[in-house]
């Protein structure tokens, strides 16, 4: 065995195991809220009603075919209508099922969609530079508050990283999905941890996709400081904690 | 804490604890290979190069917009030319990078690209029923064999799940991606396994939108007999092994 025999487990298929646990589901406990609820003083702000019209490289094959991680972008801001059809893209809710879960742009085991979006805006026209959240049901912003030394903030969070130098602060917008890990854990206990990975993968592919279609590109990061990030977006690091980042910008030319 | 802390822990970023491993790549240990070799006196079958023809639902807004997990399918089949498509949207390669390293039409981290794509093919045009392992860098289908009891088996290996009713087997094509964690390990160690989890996922939300976009639908599955599974398709289990499936089949009117 190798010395990877854990990790490589986790991996695999979990389900002689799964099947002989009772799931904070079958013994009756609550769903916990499919949503992170928004304090009502809370400034929100809408966001454009998505539109085809935004979409400049329309065919899905070039869009696949030129898809690259792009870490190098122009000055040029992306536009609201741009951010909300990225926001779409990624999280956006596209019908309810027989259970009341939400069905998605991006596929989810069991729809339990235990993601949220949280925003780095740095260079949204019509935006001021600060962190937000996605509110999907609503397809609103909220915005939680300005951050200073931004370009500072987004470097330490993406760390020193050899050949990939800073690339993020120079993104018009930084994508950080968060997880809630029990949204997943109530309906498939120990399982549920192999689905949340695969199913933020899902989520940034069609980040990636809907950047090409705009003109702008995409780059994901998973090398992160985890304690910065999430005590910066005012998460407790055990309910909930960011997974996976997303940097975008437009392409230089 | 909660019970589930350890599968917690393995969804976050672990930098703190990477930062110090002295990985085989840095050890100078030799890279290992970046697909799986194919034997000299296997039957090679030539993919019609791929084309955006086969695109009939083009616009990537649609595509996103109508993407379902689909588990009914038409009696159609997919001819070679959509499952060529399928095929490079999913792992096609479309560069090579300054190290050699394939770059693909999805991303992953550090190119290293663990999977190989088998196929169970069902009902595709021109092609005899059988197993089939897709040769990336000469876009190329490796015929493996064919299967007695196709049906029976795909319903063994997609288990018996309450309310997903043995769709797998009316599929045209199940996709069967496996990982050989070496390929990621080999640069990121313990920081290999949350990425392989979240590459599988980038690679499925490919076949998902490119299925949309031929009128086909797709659905993940992600709860499957992993010992028989990689029985069948002759896996050892430890240094490759499956780790997502997804079936693939014409949609019905």
């Amino acid at each position: 065995m190798t010395r990877y025999e854990q990790q490589r487990r986790f991996l695999k298929s979990n389900f002689d195991e799964f099947k002989h646990i009772k799931t904070d589901k079958i013994k009756g406990l609550a769903q916990p809220p499919i949503v992170k609820p928004a304090h009502s003083k809370s400034l929100i702000i809408d966001l454009p009603k998505v539109s085809k019209d935004v979409v400049c490289n329309e065919n899905i094959f070039d869009c696949i075919n030129q898809r690259r991680s792009t870490r190098f972008y122009s000055a040029e801001t992306l536009s609201l209508d741009e951010l909300s059809y990225l926001l779409w893209a990624t999280q956006g809710i596209t019908g309810i099922n027989k259970n009341g879960l939400t069905l998605r742009t991006v596929p989810c085991s069991g729809a339990t969609h235990t993601f949220e979006t949280y925003l780095i805006i740095m260079r949204v026209e019509g935006i001021q530079q600060g962190i937000y959240r996605y509110l999907p049901v609503e397809h609103k912003l909220l915005f939680m508050f300005e951050l200073d030394e931004l370009e500072q903030k987004i470097d330490a969070i993406t760390l020193d990283q050899p050949f990939v130098p800073n690339f993020a602060k120079k993104a018009s917008v930084l994508f950080a999905w968060s997880t809630t890990p029990y949204r997943s854990e109530w309906k498939y206990d120990i399982s549920a941890h192999k689905k949340i990975l695969i199913d933020v993968g899902h989520v940034c592919q069609n980040l990636y996709l809907s950047s090409e279609s705009i003109g702008a590109g995409a780059c994901a990061i998973g090398i992160y400081d985890q304690k910065l990030i999430d005590e910066i977006l005012e998460l407790d690091g055990d309910e909930e904690f960011v997974i996976y980042l997303g940097a975008v910008g437009k392409k230089r030319e």
